[in-house]
């Protein structure tokens, strides 16, 4: 089976269902005529499929290792990154003043969306140097920025992300990681740093870390946090990587997937860095590196979706099993109602999460082109969806292709269980998914439900307008979005955040769910064949789910604690 | 971490639950007293705690290798065989003429579901004998019988089964291996069969595989299909194994899990065979082997579960991580209500599954005990549900549980990952989940529905009898019974058995939720405290599922066929 990245696919999501016309439109993104993203995506298409995708099984039979300090990455992968280098695909979105090719943020989604279904070991690299990359345009000085954002931009540098110590995981507030003023404006970083993907490689000249640590004068908790670009090698007079810093990868993790990605133990000993914004003001420039993650991070889940859900189509077109139960099938597996059940909604999930990320980009794109607050609320309100949803769905889609594969599924040769080991970390990396939950009911409720009304509110619209053509369809998805509107009320509602976080789990999945059929009640109207059956499969047989986790999101945080530890205990 | 056998639990759903009483009252298993079973449990806990769980993690890393066509076992695995067989586990459900205890299956599940939860890759090599040996006793000639049983009983021997070839896999009547009958009774087996789990061991003096292959005259598809005992070393005169058959071990699988458990192809090349059973009776006597397998995957499923939630509870017991949300809290992570969401679910779930599982074993002692038909079909109906919801269970269970470790749950040092690699397979082996769900909805619907109506029935029963304690918990079960009710009644009406199958995993998974709110609500009857609790978690949170999944399982196949297989790879 051959990985096909899905060009067309976003060709009509674009064009038909998020309006990246509207992105063309503003002055920022006018460069980004409807030729030019085709030709964008056609060309990383076929890089995905030519040049990426057979990377996927030497970076898990082949692991990424330590060897005397230094990591020696899996077989291909330097030439990989840099044909990815090479092509500009890191820079999608970057600053043209820095070599960016200044794209819309849709356009670098749906390039990382079909990178990830090509090798996500090898994507992660990329996509944290895109993180990177835009936290400097942000925050740091131009100083800062002349030097690393070429080099970053052209793929000669990565860049890594550095929050996590044993002690402080999903609790940033908790490091312990120091920083230290020299004379000369700069500081000495002494810490130790966990689950640093990508935290070397031996294909790029320099790694650039971006850490969080703590001045002397640091309050406790996150407000005392300060971000620091922190070189593997600091930069030589001439911009170029010059002599080694006082960092080193201790250890690489053992994990469960993406073996050709080196997730390492860093450790800094007095080493040198640079202030990236304000002093203690590192947790505001290290969200911006995170919110491009998990957007990033969201489009990984589609995107090995995609991959698995090919594979196992594939596979069910080969495999000639059992009787047919219906007249002139194809004598394959895929006549099985249950297979096609399977295939059927992996195919529905996945365009459901992949319009959502898209439609998230699109959003992002029209904040920063236009600075309307609207846009950027909705793209706030639709990060913590995307991420969790999309990372779900990868994981969801992987395990359900391995059932398609039966016995096959559970032998590591087929590739089924690699994407299934690759895609779980996605749920818990650049915040875990239940973190992102809490997000969305805390944080982004905060404006009262603005953004999530709103986004009802377009989906009952559009309802309403669908009542014409398919009646059952668009009564399904108006009653499914006033239920939602009825929690969300619910949601801000409640002032003990206790009680939104215990529902916040389901809520945010049913908010996805009904999402997930206004996109695919769009898709329909849009272009009825194909579009249409796959919109009547998702609204009668998934979107019915929004009821139950509706429930769910609703009891409140009381009877969660009836049960004491020592009775879960006992 | 350590694994604690759930030996109370097991005396609670013994005793409270699924009514192992009867059982006891009846001649067949009068010796089965408390006090018998009471101290079995105990243990069967012991050596699981003690002598099985520590090596879990050695049979992962260690994997079984082939070395010059010879199985090597992980390292430990022939001390914990010997240990099983010499405390007589493998036959607690055996003919006590043969040396086994003839113990109630209701025994048999509790052991393999806590020694499953202690390693589940030896664990299998034990349940693979288990149905060997009832295969045998059902099916076997006396002189069979008279040296096999014996040598399985005590675990000298172990036995396999072999139904899979490359070309048939689920569909067993597709195979092509044969059986040339020689003239001294016996028969010669050739052909290659594939997925034999322990095809081999270095701990046990023989290794017995039932083979199924097709005679000379055997009809083509599963009507031609015999029954073979084909023994790695043929019995000598004094019944000990004696000198090589003509067959081998090809190659062993790589496996995304159960590293410890070798899984070969093999190779039979005129091996010598002695017929079990009827000619061309041979998928009879492999079913016998197979329901009991089915119970028994079943049992693993819940067992995995059951030792990824310790796993994840003890996890976040420890883990200090953010702020508190609640008075007196403990401090750690387990005070955040979405990781008390996430243990709550899994402990709820183990509950269920479990109950189901011991409800069946129960079942199919009375039928085994009284002949009565209600039991019989009772038993053949909560079989699929039992191997398909419980290992539903592990692998849900199981994925919580590395959620519930974050990041630590991506690196395999934790061991979280295991649980979640291992168990996958046992949504596939012995019949995948799909297959279990049409086997529900056409076989055991076969009757009318009268072995579901009647489950039906004691579900709304009990909800009755339950209103004066708890109304709204009671009233909850009852409506969720009359729905089930309602669209087992569709089922039946279907006489195109491809719109039952198109319903038939989420109908599967629905009556499952609605027996588990049922046995929850049993529990909370039994013992106020801690259970009505959980039953109310469950009830209130889980429960709810059902609607949603009993409008997909009444979709019917005709949708299903909407999207071409053209257009699902579009």
């Amino acid at each position: 089976m051959t990985y096909r990245a899905p060009v067309a696919e976003y060709q009509f999501i674009f064009d038909h269902i998020v309006g990246l016309d509207g992105v063309r439109e503003t002055e920022t993104f006018s460069e980004a005529t409807k030729d030019v993203t085709d030709a964008i995506l056609i060309e990383a298409g076929r890089l995905c499929d030519d040049v990426i995708a057979p990377l996927q099984r030497p970076g898990d039979l082949h692991p990424a290792r330590l060897e005397n300090g230094v990591v020696r990455t899996s077989p291909g992968f330097a030439d990989g990154h840099k044909a990815i280098a090479e092509g500009g695909w890191v820079g999608i979105s970057a600053d043209p003043e820095y070599g960016g090719m200044g794209l819309p943020m849709a356009m670098t989604t749906a390039v990382n969306d079909m990178m990830s279904g090509a090798c996500l070991a090898l994507q992660l690299n990329p996509l944290l140097t895109q993180g990177q990359i835009e936290a400097l345009e942000h925050h740091a000085s131009d100083e800062l920025k002349a030097i690393y954002l070429p080099k970053l931009i052209s793929g000669e540098w990565s860049g890594t992300m550095n929050l996590t110590e044993p002690q402080a995981g999903s609790d940033v507030g908790a490091l312990s990681s120091k920083a230290e003023p020299n004379e000369d404006g700069t500081y000495s970083i002494t810490g130790q740093k966990i689950y640093i993907t990508w935290g070397d490689t031996d294909f790029t000249d320099n790694v650039c870390h971006l850490v969080l640590a703590r001045l002397p004068d640091g309050a406790s908790g996150t407000k005392g946090i300060s971000l620091f670009m922190v070189p593997k090698r600091l930069p030589d007079e001439n911009g170029d990587a010059g002599v080694a810093n006082n960092l080193k990868v201790v250890s690489l993790e053992h994990k469960l997937g993406l073996h050709g990605s080196p997730t390492a133990v860093m450790q800094y000993d007095g080493a040198k860095g640079w202030l990236v914004g304000e002093k203690h003001g590192g947790m505001a420039a290290m969200f911006t590196m995170m919110n491009n993650a998990r957007l990033g991070v969201g489009a990984q889940g589609i995107g090995v979706a995609e991959a698995a859900y090919q594979h196992a189509l594939s596979y069910a077109q080969d495999r000639r099993q059992g009787r047919s139960m219906i007249e002139n099938g194809t004598g394959s597996i895929v006549d099985h109602a249950d297979v096609r059940r399977m295939l059927t909604g992996m195919k529905a999930d996945i365009f459901a999460s992949r319009a959502i990320a898209a439609a998230c980009a699109v959003a992002i794109d029209m904040s920063t082109a236009t600075g309307d607050q609207g846009w950027q609320s909705r793209a706030a309100f639709l990060t913590p969806i995307t991420k969790a949803f999309g990372s779900d769905v990868g994981i969801e889609t992987s395990q359900t292709g391995v059932m398609v594969h039966g016995g096959m599924g559970f032998v590591e040769e087929t590739g089924a269980a690699q994407y299934c080991r690759d895609v779980q970390v996605t749920a818990i990396y650049e915040g875990t998914n239940g973190i992102q939950a809490m997000d969305l009911v805390a944080r982004k409720l905060m404006d009262g439900g603005d953004a999530a009304f709103a986004l009802i509110s377009e989906m009952e619209d559009q309802a309403e307008a669908a009542r014409a053509n398919f009646p059952e369809l668009a009564e399904a998805v108006w009653q499914a979005s006033e239920t939602l509107r009825e929690t969300t009320e619910w949601m801000v509602e409640q002032k003990d955040y206790n009680d939104r976080f215990a529902g916040a789990v389901p809520y945010l999945r049913a908010f996805a769910r009904v999402l997930g059929a206004h996109f695919h009640l769009k898709a329909a109207m849009a272009d009825g064949a194909a579009r249409e059956k796959l919109a009547t499969f998702y609204i009668k047989r998934l979107l019915p789910d929004h009821t139950a986790l509706l429930v769910h999101a609703r009891e409140g945080a009381a009877d969660l604690y009836a049960l004491s530890v020592d009775e879960l205990a006992a």
